[in-house]
């Protein structure tokens, strides 16, 4: 962490111990802290006390917050500040991650990115459920469900995904699930 | 970590500062740690110096050696030893992780799984690559690759992966890839 730059780091979902060990230690060592909403508040203990702590919000912005975000980030890195933008889950799973690598990338800031488990792997983890066992099938498959913040459904090939031998994880919410349940029934 | 128990650690792939904070403290707790060859050897470092280390060779194992394992986990815990079984990548995809899961159940012995960051989440990071954006799709696929240690195939319905807008990532070695894209393609 020579060189000013912007981390953007996964939490991981819920449990605040789930963070990385590389996340983590960017995070203690951050000048200016851009999280998520959801993000656990244990963890933003972990942080420097002078640290500067910002709250963007929900996970899944508008897209004039998100345009709002990337330039906060950008704009805190040129002052010559570490950046850490922690956030739910991992970056680059149905999230607002890759807007902002794109957004760094062409403006010319370096950064990191610095993975976390998905809700899905830990959901399973915890539930003690399997996602993959070598009789289920060979495939896993996440859909991106509609959050509350978004209004874009999610488009999805119901007919192809009920025809892949594996196991499908949702990100729904549970008003979502009986769509979801008649959209793979009624396509076999 | 009062009553001896099992847990079943997810490494993450490759660096070593991907495992998650929990799963370091119980690495840094356990009297015995099971783990794949492919773990990297500076998570050992990690383990107490007293700590009995088992290399209990690739993560894919053959059926034989896998019900080796599985027994040699209950035994150690029936010891009353704390056991860590590391794993590489995450314990739940595409892996031994279930197996190892449901015989303690069935053994009546105490586990707990920690998810780690899976192969396709941080190779995405890495490369810089979000696995998902706004306008690619809703949708990620992963899909299983034969490793050189097991013999069966993957069974997948090419024809619906190719229908499914979305991000698939194949985990296979680099030999698989002309067969993997002739299926893609010949499917559309």
């Amino acid at each position: 962490m020579n060189n000013p730059c912007v981390y953007i780091v996964g939490a991981g979902p819920g449990d605040p111990l789930l963070i990385s060990v590389r996340g983590q230690r960017y995070l203690e060592a951050a000048d200016v802290v851009v999280y998520d909403h959801r993000v656990h508040a244990k963890l933003l203990r972990g942080a420097r006390t002078d640290a500067e702590r910002i709250d963007v919000g929900p996970a899944a912005p508008k897209p004039l917050e998100q345009d709002a975000i990337c330039y906060l980030l950008a704009e805190k890195a040129r002052e010559g500040r570490t950046v850490v933008r922690l956030k739910w889950g991992d970056p680059f799973v149905f999230d607002s991650g890759g807007k902002e690598a794109i957004f760094l990338h062409e403006q010319g800031i370096p950064f990191e990115v610095v993975p976390g488990i998905p809700l899905a792997i830990a959901g399973s983890a915890y539930a003690g459920v399997p996602l993959t066992y070598p009789e289920a099938g060979d495939a896993v498959i996440l859909i991106r469900g509609n959050e509350a913040e978004t209004d874009a459904p999610a488009h999805v090939a119901w007919e192809h995904v009920a025809a892949i031998r594996g196991t499908l994880v949702c990100y729904a919410g549970a008003g979502q699930i009986p769509a979801i349940a008649r959209a793979l029934v009624s396509n076999g």
